[in-house]
């Protein structure tokens, strides 16, 4: 195809994505998100939101700010050789655009899991969590980034869920929290900002779908899961991966 | 939790992977992945065959190199200013391991797909997927990138499927493709190497499921989707966004 074919075939796209505007909730739709990078962060748990937000920013001004402690790139290598053990280089580095201290302000602060979340070098980055998820609309949590919130102290006396793998390695972190064992993921309303977490990485994404439909549209929703190709699971409770604990119910905090 | 602790919960989770390794079909495994990254890239495209080898590196010594033309960074961020009507900041930027010149030789050849792959600049990257091609054991496509392989010139009298909403938009890519309205994946195993493609975007972990069960184990496949939380789609000819178009008929080479 020459070039005035391959930009008209484009501008035809454009036409629908125009077309899904119309359908939003203009006013009450979130601008500004934030995603938390750290090392050893899980590539899916923070690109799997990102993918629906880069559609979603062809059809409202969107910003991602990709947040960390320098502007250094991020790898999703484990910090330790142990974890690692047949040296293995199958890591990737994303590059940072804000550090804790330049971040704009945030409508949504979007935490993702990974192995990193057990390193002891996180102090600045619960800080910034701690100091920033009182002052954004919303907080997700995807996979074991609901732990990580939890170590940064945002989740007590909530509910939440988280990947069903890492369970018992990752629920003591919020020793005040009520984990779900049986959710695709969970909101919890009950105090401001409201926090959804979701369960196992890919879960993320049902959790994403489910975001955009109640504060852009459902229509918004569908068109990014035709583009792609995504088969959602619209039920929170629908949960293959469940586990058979009961809740654990909140200790004293 | 302390650090001891921490490293206690690992070593239980190494344990299980070792666990998987004695299950692997020794010595036809592929061990070097190359992921080509040019501008506009699908960053789902990309990454999730990623996190399914960032598991199996676990198990297995597995590399990918990431290949671009140079070592910078490689933006999502499309070329176009039209391609962007809102003028959105939600892209982000993975850094390359390897150029074109410095690639490994490669066990498997990963091409992803993209707003990008219509780019009148790829000349470089068409070069080094068609030299590459031939001397790799498999090629995977990943939605629009079976579009980026026909324009290179490797899917001459090849069946192929890709992204069903570019359909119309990226098939003349490929006039000598038979293309397959109706497949979460198709494998062509007619000449060497074979070439598998998926649909959009999430298409592309069903597909990497399955080469990961072929070609390691349905227990790697069946540990990785735990820990991802995914539900597969294990039948390559369910398709859940098939197209109604006839098979596109191959034209005069």
């Amino acid at each position: 195809m020459g070039m005035l074919q391959v930009l008209g075939a484009y501008l035809v796209f454009l036409g629908l994505l125009s077309a899904q505007t119309t359908a939003s909730l203009n006013g009450t739709i979130p601008k500004t998100y934030g995603i938390v990078l750290f090392r050893a962060f899980d590539s899916i748990d923070v690109l799997g939101p990102a993918e629906l937000l880069y559609f979603i920013g062809q059809v409202h001004k969107t910003e991602i700010a990709w947040i960390s402690e320098t502007l250094d790139p991020v790898t999703t290598e484990p910090l330790m050789a142990v974890m690692n053990p047949f040296n293995s280089s199958v890591f990737q580095k994303i590059v940072p655009t804000h550090t804790f201290e330049t971040a704009p302000d945030l409508d949504v602060l979007i935490i993702p899991g990974g192995a990193g979340i057990r390193s002891p070098y996180l102090n600045n980055t619960l800080k910034y969590i701690r100091e920033t998820a009182p002052k954004v609309k919303h907080v997700i949590t995807i996979c074991t980034g609901s732990a990580l919130a939890a170590r940064a102290g945002i989740m007590n006396g909530k509910k939440a869920t988280t990947n069903k793998t890492s369970w018992p390695n990752v629920i003591p972190f919020g020793p005040n929290t009520t984990w779900v064992p049986r959710a695709r993921w969970v909101e919890d309303d009950s105090g401001e900002p409201p926090i959804w977490s979701s369960s196992g990485v890919t879960a993320g994404l049902d959790l994403m779908f489910h975001f955009v439909e109640t504060f852009y549209s459902s229509e918004n929703a569908t068109w990014i899961s035709k583009l792609t190709e995504y088969v959602r699971h619209t039920d929170p409770d629908d949960d293959p991966f469940a586990r058979n604990d009961t809740i654990v119910a909140p200790t004293a905090g």
